[in-house]
């Protein structure tokens, strides 16, 4: 851990005005005190940052870089500040970099099917441009109507639509970077494949800010399918809705989504959004299988053979989703804070066939740390995200202390299964001292020796993902 | 460039031996010049080993890296010798490890999807596994019966599916490595979605052993289509020809490959397999187009719609391909090594609306360095073969020095279209003076201190890829 970073001088706060220009410099107390947390609720986390500064290009982004090795200060870069890894929050103080300017999208061809965005571009209205021209965005994550597409590139963030289509890391052709040096450079490049030099777009896609600041993004576009269809399958066990995907997997069906809600993640829910849904109160978790085709006739078939499939795995009743049940998913986040702020998002992932193993442990870990959890997981991946949340009104320091020890308990058995603790959230601050732990010494080692060779100065994004110790 | 590698000393084979074994160290003579090259015909480019070690597990080969670590000797990894960018070629002499030996499938679990392969698995061997199994390995490059998996991974191997599937990078969950300074990694997992720590498969999959020998190699495996065609489509113009895939893929007909082979690559294929096909002595080209699918019905109606736009585009005939089409295609570079062993195999990649942009000048090209060249491409991925032949007996020297200076003319001009100059073959020994002509200064300082802070004695596969100054 560097400790001997510099504090900012009014100094270095003149030299940031002559790059971004005064009034994209903010120093008053209540940025300051809005920049101290990401999407994070427990105050335990919160630390100040000393400016925050607004950059309105690549150049820019690059000047404030050089101006942090110079006087050895350290930086966060920010995107929408919609992650729940602590990965935004100034843990050094010093200068938050807000690349919420850089909100264009600067060419969108739809005849070659890709897109290049400023990193601060919102990923929902970028959805909604590919839409538009009959194309599809397939980056999906939850928050997509608040998160920005360069957050979603340094987290590699899954979504909904993962199945299909991948991370985020597969929907990009190259991204714009300013390394931690303050050089600019262009990864990658709009080609289907490559064999020439290191694949250093994937070293940056998911690597949390520590590598660089992504500040342009190209992506992939791919034809709309005109036809879709969404499947709830209802089932009273978590075991036979948790079999299902692998045989959808196998039997050709090439699902875009497979998303999982148990009923205590469906009860709250339906309470929050006032809304009532068939089997919820019978105790029932819904499996929600999306579908998308290119030919009506291919879909009828393939809904046929899914309720097939579903039926022959227990399912007791199958009903064609509506807007209400995307709604009931992508609000669930919400019905969570709605608990209490401090609620807590795992996101571990396992291999599909390791579904069952790590969840018929849950009941245990959560009488052994008095936890009230719910439960949704993108299961056609092997995502799941288990919600402790803090209903019993516990301060920060206890909540803290009981999900430290949680975690210390839960990872190890995910690991034990060939899982990692994150899927798509990342590691951020929060689950630091926990990578650590779990990973073995060599590909530290590897990840230790790269983020110094980049970052010699250790100034991007320090304390996050990993000590360069 | 570091000139200061000790040479292999009797102690050092002594140490060699006690490692793997007196009958897995080879100095004899006919050794040393067999692995004087890899698939590379110029002899120009031959060097010779020291010392061949034939290594029989991971943990050999770790002790191996830290005996090369211990006395400064480079060391240069081979799996099948299959490449042809001299990445094989022992550049500073040195000690060969040839990994043949480690050829098992070590697991292969058919329910589930995936396979760990040891290093030197033959891909065909893979694939023919799969099949058995109802299941796909997709990579598929046309050396697919002679190469290996851990080869295919380092190099990033493209091959015949790529439009569908990806490159090799695209079928691996995790690799077992060992790293330069002789650690054991375990670097992904088998998971469909991952943010936890940097994604270090990737960038170890596609860095051509510079930055650690790949010794096992888990897959993906996927349901086998049990239904496919191949459609020929005959056109009298290239740009006709070039302009169809883009449309293939935005009518969502999913195709697994788009091939093209130009007519005088057809004639000499024709000629050296002493066959007739259709329209080639008209001058024609072939586009070869495969689709798989899950559905007989639906596998008609794409066949049709394939048609239907290949006719909107020019094509004169479609007919469907049997097994002698892909005999034409895979026994090309055989033909073209029946006119002359140095033939020169370009394989630059441009995105697809560029194609015909680059194809266009190469007649010029041609004329300007007096070049005989026959051109087949995977059109679908943008991935061109222009293929030169030596057909007037030059030497060594004079062909390295025709072909170096059509280099430095045809791969500006290549990236000048956002294009780079290898999508599936690497940069090896072979490209790396226009690798690092080509690559902006700022991605060569990255990928120099990556490659200083993993091998800091530079002592894996020194020469290739770059020089790390």
């Amino acid at each position: 851990m560097m400790a001997t970073f510099n504090p900012v001088t009014p100094e270095l706060l003149e030299k940031l005005r002559n790059v971004v220009g005064d009034k994209y410099v903010k120093t008053d107390e209540d940025y300051l005190t809005a920049y101290q947390t990401d999407e994070e609720g427990n105050s335990i986390y919160f630390r100040k940052p000393e400016v925050v500064v607004f950059p309105g290009s690549t150049e820019e982004v690059a000047a404030i870089v050089k101006l942090a090795n110079e006087y050895l200060v350290p930086l966060t870069p920010r995107s929408a500040g919609s992650g729940v890894a602590c990965g935004a929050i100034p843990i050094y103080h010093g200068i938050v970099v807000e690349l919420e300017r850089m909100n264009k999208i600067l060419k969108f061809d739809a005849d070659n099917m890709y897109a290049t965005c400023q990193t601060g571009v919102l990923t929902g209205d970028l959805q909604a441009e590919a839409r538009k021209h009959n194309l599809l965005y397939a980056g999906d994550p939850s928050s997509a109507e608040s998160c920005q597409i360069g957050g979603n590139v340094a987290n590699n963030a899954g979504g909904n639509k993962a199945v299909k289509y991948g991370t985020t890391r597969h929907q990009i052709y190259s991204l714009k970077v300013v390394t931690p040096t303050g050089d600019i450079v262009t990864l990658g490049a709009r080609l289907q494949k490559c064999s020439t030099g290191l694949c250093l777009e994937q070293l940056l896609a998911g690597s949390e800010g520590i590598l660089g600041i992504i500040t342009e993004v190209t992506v992939k576009l791919r034809p709309l399918p005109p036809y879709s269809f969404n499947m709830v399958c209802v089932f009273k066990s978590d075991e036979e809705a948790f079999a299902l995907p692998n045989r959808i997997l196998k039997a050709g069906i090439d699902p875009t989504s497979i998303e999982f809600m148990d009923n205590e993640a469906l009860q709250l829910t339906c309470k929050f959004l006032d809304m009532k849904m068939p089997h919820v109160d019978d105790g029932c978790d819904y499996v929600i299988v999306t579908v998308e085709s290119f030919n009506e006739d291919d879909s009828d078939r393939k809904m046929e053979q899914l309720c097939d499939l579903a039926e022959a795995n227990g399912s007791i009743d199958e009903f064609e989703a509506d807007a209400r049940i995307w709604k009931l998913r992508k609000q669930f986040a919400e019905a969570a804070r709605s608990v209490d702020k401090m609620f807590q998002t795992e996101d571990f992932v396992v291999p599909l066939d390791k579904i069952p193993d790590i969840t018929k442990q849950l009941p245990e870990l959560r009488r052994k740390y008095d936890l009230y959890c719910v439960t949704v997981a993108h299961i056609g991946d092997g995502n799941i995200h288990v919600l402790p949340l803090n209903n019993k009104g516990l301060s920060p320091e206890e909540w803290f202390n009981k999900i430290k020890a949680f975690h210390h308990d839960l990872f190890p058995r995910v690991y034990a299964l060939g899982g990692k603790m994150s899927g798509e959230h990342g590691i951020g601050f929060k689950k630091l001292e926990e990578f650590e732990a779990c990973t073995p010494e060599g590909e530290l080692k590897m990840i230790r020796a790269i983020k110094k060779a980049l970052d010699p100065n250790d100034i991007m994004n320090p304390g996050k993902l990993v000590n360069v110790g």
